[in-house]
């Protein structure tokens, strides 16, 4: 890294010209935006849509460690993993909000590659930033993400409507992100120990792009409206397969069977989870941050998603106190149980 | 302080358990929460109103000292900070999120005490807890809030639209929040230097009370709405009156005449300024946190403001590109200067 990059103190831009340094760049795209930013409040309006509200709090040493990953991805990443509750949701997001502390020990420069990440998700998911605030803490990089977007009445799905024998779905394949992040700490711990290695990333593109710049599923959203499917019940996957089903069967008071063929894992899963001793299905149930949809449909809408490549049928929706279980491939019955990402898991 | 509190390790919760614990207590109040906590998103609709947004950070150690903030009033004050933007658009509250990040060094007990606060100003400002985020943080206590408001089509109010010859008003008094806080920073003091000393603040109750437990000021906007008063501008004020004037000036291309003589500032504000050797006019220039709301009205409203004991006119808005001046009480003119709080500010 070229050491002699400019950098400006943000003390000296003071927090009124820091916001509209830093918020110059972006445009409004969506009608609901009525009022963007630059005021004590943005407003919004749609006369023929509901609003979708989601928030996420994202510490540093908590969520992200800024050792492997560039600030430019960090802030594209805290925008997507807002946008795939919208989307969660069956909702289109349309405005968020985003609000920043940070300690001195971060430049201008440093700050404007956070929102050059920001810009970069908002232009593509198209969503307007309509607000947020900035300022300093006295340790660490902390971002909040509020996303709003819009549903037609009526059209949200939630995550407690899944019925009995609906089929359980997903969409693309589960584990990379967290293959993805076991050879960033690898190389972070190689890197500690001896810094003039360089970092040997260059064969896990898949996996390390999931990591470091996932992407949240509009296309099944435009999927699901092209192809007049509302699913019963919906969820993203932030915090690993296993996790996210129990959400929808506890949620649903109802029970499912998983079938683990049926998992979606990649091929480069398959290669890296041998490489670090890891079980490629473990990784998909619990590694987390792959921001698929899981989601349940009646069973007529099967013809529907059978040959869409996004999406695969892993299982389906049993009834009520039956347990959530997996059947392995080797024909075995286990409870699913949620070894998901938790932000108070003692170390 | 009674230190045999029962203390309950927030690891023993887990992320979803410590959620659910302390958002249970809440209650719906507005018909626009379609759907509340517990899914990816809230679902917020209103037919016939426009929605308002707007969201704070706040950061130990930097917004607050937990020395003299009791949790129960942070929770309060964090709430207030936001519905008071949501007022200065001429809007309603109606909902919030509230994000979490806290490192263990608090007991499930403490958290309890700051939800209580949360809880509280909800219930009294009749807003809706619809969303959030708990998480843990490697050091000191986050807190992410956003509000969301209703206000009817074309009524919102922003600071860009006043107009020369437009009185300037500001509701209560000013002052009271910044000298609360120096009688808590001198106690403070005291209380490092010699923790047997009791703190003596018996005869401060409105200004720490102002500093501590702060209100935002729905009855003004109900004054509007019985009066049939839409301000041409309005903004809270949150970092003193000077860098919120300044704001309004800035945002309508205009200056403005205020008169000190006209600012609103208690008798306990003068003798406590008096006691810490300090300016009572500065205070309400510069002081801050007073959460009043500062707005433009027509001269031809001047009759349905000039009983109200609660909205002082102080000035007037000038011409396009006059200077926004105060006049003293000795008849010298100066110009403004924001010597509001900064975040950034060097200590």
């Amino acid at each position: 890294m070229n050491e002699e990059q400019k950098r400006t103190d943000i003390n000296t831009l003071g927090e009124f010209g820091l916001i509209k340094q830093l918020i110059a760049p972006f445009t409004i795209k969506n009608a609901s935006t009525v009022v963007g930013n630059g005021d004590d409040g943005a407003v919004i309006y749609s006369r023929d849509k509901q609003f979708v509200v989601s928030t996420d709090l994202l510490i540093e040493g908590i969520h992200f460690d800024l050792m492997y990953v560039p600030l430019r991805h960090l802030g594209y990443k805290a925008v997507i993993v807002n946008l795939s509750d919208i989307y969660a949701m069956n909702a289109r997001p349309t405005q968020i909000t985003v609000s920043i502390a940070l300690s001195n020990r971060f430049s201008l420069e440093a700050l404007e590659e956070l929102y050059a990440g920001i810009r970069l998700a908002s232009e593509k998911y198209e969503v307007d930033l309509i607000g947020g605030d900035t300022t300093s803490s006295q340790k660490g990089l902390v971002i909040s993400v509020t996303a709003i977007g819009e549903v037609s009445p009526e059209k949200y799905v939630l995550r407690s409507t899944a019925r009995e024998g609906d089929l359980l779905c997903v969409s693309g394949d589960l584990g990379a992100a967290y293959l993805g992040l076991q050879f960033l700490e690898r190389e972070k711990k190689i890197f500690m120990e001896n810094p003039n290695i360089k970092p040997d990333l260059e064969n896990q593109a898949y996996l390390v792009g999931r990591q470091l710049k996932p992407e949240a599923r509009r296309d099944i959203i435009t999927y699901f409206e092209k192809n007049e499917i509302i699913p019963t019940s919906m969820i993203d996957i932030s915090d690993g397969l296993s996790s996210e089903i129990l959400h929808l069967c506890d949620q649903s008071g109802l029970g499912c069977n998983l079938y683990e063929e049926k998992i979606p894992i990649s091929e480069e899963v398959r290669t890296a989870a041998y490489t670090f001793n890891l079980d490629p299905t473990m990784c998909a149930l619990s590694g987390g941050e792959d921001y698929e949809l899981l989601f349940t449909i009646p069973q007529e809408d099967y013809e529907k998603v059978k040959d869409d490549i996004n999406i695969t049928v892993i299982g389906y929706m049993t009834a009520l106190h039956e347990p959530a279980v997996i059947i392995t491939k080797g024909g075995n019955v286990h409870e699913l149980i949620a070894q998901g990402w938790n932000a108070f898991r003692k170390p």
